[in-house]
């Protein structure tokens, strides 16, 4: 019904490395702009007239919180949605009836759910009606989460900025890697890159899936799988750490079964990195990331946590069409 | 003790038609500087320096997000209580102690409750105190629901723009006309028109009540009750369909022995209908309103929908005193 | 890590008198800012490149709300974690590590908590980070509670602005003096006054205990404890009444079994108090402070409550470095 579809955030697998890049720029204007007043207040003004969703139906503190503060550092107003059971769900809506009522509110929805593909549906769903709009991604169950991969590439940018960039660079992810959204994404995203090498260490049961083995396997990029960690930790450029996602478990007591101790990064570890190596982790951790390496100068992780917030305003830009605004030469 | 007391918005009856066609032209203008940037900005700053509180102790998120984003395109910063037990009121506070608390913070106070009648009892005790704020009735119960019936007038108005306004039309009611407060403070308003006629089609034990039949016959509008669904369809200008309100039931399954299928307006119906029939409904719906009629131009419910955002700018603009101001010739 | 730490609030005993007649003044400004909308746009504005978050995870609406006004009349975009056991927190994360995510979206944490400390302990993990920001303890359990302490200052000395200020007068504290953390926090600022006199009046097993006694006895204030109250209200130049504390009971019905009616300030004890008397209530009320008061022009509470917000603003000010362009001459 209607020709001019809005962008949609939807899944990792549809960016490719010119979008990252364009991303990653964005962001690096918006870090300027806010360094000071005048810069925050131009960012401010940018979609002061702009009103945005989110609807998390599935619990996340961390993620809803940097999305939030995306929107506030652009002026955009926001409305929320937090429990999966709202009172009109309860009076027998659909859930299609139901986001369609909330976008004709808003200019923006971004959703994370516990349902995969439930965003994919509803934005083919809006982009049916007269007034669609744009749908971010914020995490859609153990499926999607493309907006983390997003500030994962911004953190790897950064961080080897002075050094050639991602190309060429070794990477070892660690951990949970059979249920860890993250590193799906964020190896996908990685086979843009040229010369690039990932080291997956993990206790056995907790390898990358087919599903990932097999689209790796169809890129450019090399991997490897391993059940040792200490040994790899010397050659890596970055590391990856994970937690363990029991909240998927489905058996009861399936992690607390598998024994990850020998996974954890210690600050002994620390004398085994390279002197330039990039710690990073999704957050929240546990035991695997000591506490005491956070004062190393290669622990990126809280640059990283806050990297998001820059990184999905600049995807906001993008998608609300003002991301032109940010590029000024005169800023 | 105070003289000046301000506007509040409490109750249907307190409309006349001069102020709802003031409240449509205020939503036509609202809804021209919503077209541009800069219209927005000149809205998002009427009321910038102003507070509100959505104060909804029932559950609705509708009308709450419809409320919501009214006070944020008008620049007013928001706060909310949604639990009917504040830890105030865990401590033994009284309600009218709660309300001249939170009133003491904000300029204007948004009421949604299950009270009938609460919201009146509030508006009067503040103005009893040297600071009283404007009450705005976003639904008490099952007993009024102000801000709906101005919507439903604003969407009949614009449909009927064209085609002589509403007097003169025949409006067909259909549902659970019992205990829909919809359906009741409608009525009341459009026999402020002249040569208005309403059929109420539902099945006998969903009948409009006693009361509204008695304020009815009292007025100059012209009512009938039928039975009868598909046989009156022809005869309609405007179609307002309604949900079956069982979470009024006072007997446990009281609504499901009832059978209201007939009474489900399906797309097959579309044949019988006039050519500019005006297809409404409150939402949420279940089965009585078919979705394959949303992409039917006679189905003007997402509209409505989106109205009410707007109607209800336009209310605030209004009770706090900048309405004039929408209405400035150099916009 | 970090030099240039953040100024916290986290105590009430860590303010000095210059400090709070400061604050006193900043508020006064502010009041007088609030009296146009040129004033309130140029609040407005100070702060809104700034994000503050209100981690609130001991319930309680009246200082949430006040605090969420003061910032939304700077300006300052809020974002909020209401519940203990936010999502990171149930993935097994520290708090430590929690605070400091959020610490990373916001400018500013603004937190009340029912553990006694653990504002203190926060904020000094943060200071060790490379980018701490201030905090403001909200209160902590029965523990602190210090803008509350600062905006009773400020409703007596607006209260004695004609009649000397708070010097040489005279106060009565009534009701549950041992648990009171309102009390404890105003007599040890009193005490930074001169020729100050306090009467608690309470209760055998409500009195001040001993921590706060041997703090009062070192300082040179003068106070007396007694079972009187009625005899004593003469005396009087401002009565502080407080609420009993059930919800510190240790043992079920505790406060039951005291009989506190004899403390109640009902309308038949006006005609007692001295003409200008100041009477003052933190809010909540039960019983103990007759309703039929309110309309007496000694009642300060009401105003009290209102003072909150303006006082918070102030200090809010003052953290983020904004308070000089409050006290432009030009305003």
């Amino acid at each position: 019904m209607n020709s001019d579809k809005p962008l949609h955030i939807l899944k990792a697998d549809h960016f490719d490395r010119p979008f990252l890049e364009y991303i990653c720029k964005l962001t690096d204007h918006i870090r300027r702009l806010d360094k000071t007043k005048d810069g925050l207040m131009y960012l401010r003004g940018l979609l002061a007239h702009r009103r945005a969703m989110l609807y998390f139906t599935q619990p996340s503190t961390r993620t809803f919180l940097s999305f939030q503060s995306a929107c506030q550092i652009l002026g955009i107003a926001t409305s929320e949605i937090r429990d999966s059971s709202t009172s009109s769900e309860r009076k027998g809506e659909s859930a299609e009836d139901s986001l369609r009522t909330f976008s004709s509110y808003v200019d923006l929805i971004i959703m994370r759910t516990p349902i995969p593909g439930f965003c994919d549906k509803i934005a083919a769903s809006l982009d049916e009606t007269p007034r669609p709009v744009p749908i971010i991604n914020a995490g859609s169950g153990p499926d999607q989460h493309p907006t983390q991969a997003v500030l994962d590439i911004y953190t790897l940018m950064r961080s080897f900025r002075t050094s050639g960039g991602i190309d060429g660079k070794t990477f070892m992810m660690v951990g949970d890697l059979k249920r860890g959204r993250t590193i799906r994404s964020l190896s996908l995203l990685l086979s843009y890159f040229d010369d690039v090498k990932i080291i997956f260490s993990s206790p056995p049961l907790y390898r990358i899936d087919a599903a990932l083995k097999d689209k790796l396997h169809r890129g450019k990029l090399k991997f490897v799988e391993t059940a040792d960690f200490e040994e790899v930790l010397p050659t890596a450029d970055a590391i990856y750490m994970t937690r363990v996602q029991d909240e998927y478990d489905t058996v009861k007591g399936e992690s607390a079964a598998i024994d990850s101790s020998k996974y954890h990064l210690n600050y002994e570890h620390l004398s085994l990195l390279k002197k330039d190596c990039v710690i990073m982790h999704p957050l929240p951790r546990r035991g695997e990331l000591d506490q005491k390496i956070d004062s190393d100068p290669r622990a990126k992780y809280w640059r990283q946590e806050r990297n998001g917030m820059w990184t999905r305003a600049a995807l906001i830009t993008k998608v609300l069409g003002v991301d032109e605004h940010i590029l000024l030469p005169e800023l």
